[in-house]
């Protein structure tokens, strides 16, 4: 049983109030899938440029991800470079280049389709996310969408019709408010369920998560993190730990105690994405490391 | 074994984006206390004029709560008129006068003093919080103060001879980033501890409470809420939720998880006062849906 994660790979410019770096890892897909990878095999669909630089593809190697599915194509891979400011909550986009990522028609191999439990697609324009889920079909135990402003802004049409497809979205709380036209998030995530998908999560960052399902509602804090030194990442990071955590389960279906669960996993697995830039944390992260971490968390937030 | 509740009795003009309402019973220690006698018995220190309306009066005296410390004084009752936008976590004072308040020298008597096990400086200047300190000497088990944006931009010194005095500070997100200032929560709570209190508690209105002790740490959402009615009183709420459970557990000293569990029922008692304008909802609660509620809500946050 295996995760496949479809959508960008970035090489990031990234500064921080602190330090700033150049030449990341970065994109929506390559931190969930190296979440995902604590817990379960894992599988990238992605596209790169000539550019991309060969550590970053040994670093995904290495974590024993397929990467059968990175189509290393003419042209730039996609950058991103932004800063964040005092208060990490805010963060200004200094400049994006698409690059590759502008023409990405997602290939999924027979060899993918027939391995993939949980289809996880990560934050890519929903026609890219769409033909993800055409190639599939019905072969996924559980499809999870990751989505942000910009697709609700430009291309809502499209994302719509992926809304109709997946079991799940997730998206953070200004989106939320964006798309249900509301201040109050129960209300937006209740109601986002009319859209199409069982199960709403919302992410508040430093706030934790909520997730929705059919009269069902279960909220999670955040790990406390004393210092947050580059939250890039920590929302992809934390899909990525649950559609693993999910994963490994090994089940054809899924209750609501399954998604409490892998809610929590992944909010753990954002938080060591917040400790370091790109995902040199859980690059380095052992299993033991997650572990204790989990429990202190559990310590943290239950009675 | 009960609650003191020290601090302001207010009338209250609110208007919401959907209504509006003139001389609500309001003022941090009015909802403190119709909080806090859910749980024990509680008694009221603070001022009213003498225009304070007689119905205001016979609601507290209905809710069994001592009103022998509540001094009516020549002059008008303290006064607060606030707007909220459309997005609730937005209010606007509007206009605010003392009156009464501006003079006011708390009187603790003897009888209050001997009966006190908790003792619950709502938000007050600081120099009436000490004021009531002082006049209860070391009998209370545990003592609590709220404060606000205001004091500690124009009252520091006050309120730091407060903080060498008690066991808890509770105050807002935004207050403590300004007190520490920090714009993360988590290091402000864990450094606002060197400013005298054990225990420090972060509100973060719909995002919940965090509680910070020695190597200790404790996070609970709010209660997840479609509509907010009127949040005027929260947080007065919660803090007199937490005393009067505490209250209840008829101790001598307290442990962390006495805290935890004072925290949750905190919570339930706050999500109440925001469905109704002033402390209507809490007003007319039975035990039994609180109780309903408070299952409802452990379903909602423990895995």
């Amino acid at each position: 049983m295996s995760v496949l994660v479809s959508g960008s790979i970035a090489i990031d410019h990234v500064k921080t109030q602190k330090a700033a770096k150049e030449n990341l890892l970065g994109g929506s897909a390559s931190y969930a899938a190296i979440a995902s990878r604590l817990f379960a095999p894992t599988g990238l669909v992605a596209i790169v440029g000539k550019d991309f630089p060969e550590e970053h593809m040994a670093l995904l190697k290495g974590h024993d991800i397929d990467v059968s599915g990175i189509e290393v194509s003419d042209g730039d891979t996609f950058r991103w470079h932004g800063e964040y400011m005092e208060d990490m909550n805010e963060r200004e986009t200094l400049d994006v280049a698409l690059n590759v990522l502008e023409s990405w028609q997602p290939k999924v191999s027979d060899e993918l389709q027939q391995s993939t439990s949980i289809n996880l697609l990560a934050n890519a324009h929903p026609l890219n996310q769409l033909a993800v889920i055409e190639q599939l079909g019905d072969k996924p135990a559980f499809t999870i969408a990751d989505t942000m402003d910009l697709w609700i802004q430009i291309a809502r049409d499209d994302l719509s019709k992926v809304l109709q497809e997946v079991d799940l979205l997730v998206l953070n709380d200004t989106e939320a408010k964006l798309l249900m036209e509301t201040t109050n998030l129960v209300e937006a995530g209740r109601k986002m369920r009319d859209l199409g998908p069982d199960y709403i999560i919302i992410k508040k960052g430093e706030h934790g998560a909520m997730i929705f399902g059919d009269g069902e509602f279960f909220t999670a804090p955040a790990f406390p993190l004393d210092e947050v030194f580059d939250p890039t990442g920590a929302g992809d990071s934390f899909i990525g730990g649950f559609a693993g955590y999910l994963s490994s389960l090994g089940k054809a279906e899924f209750n609501f105690d399954d998604l409490k669960q892998a809610l929590a996993h992944g909010t753990i697995a954002a938080s060591f994405t917040c400790e370091s830039f790109s995902t040199h944390a859980l690059d380095e992260l052992e299993k033991s490391t997650f572990d204790k971490r989990f429990a202190d968390y559990l310590s943290y937030c239950q009675l």
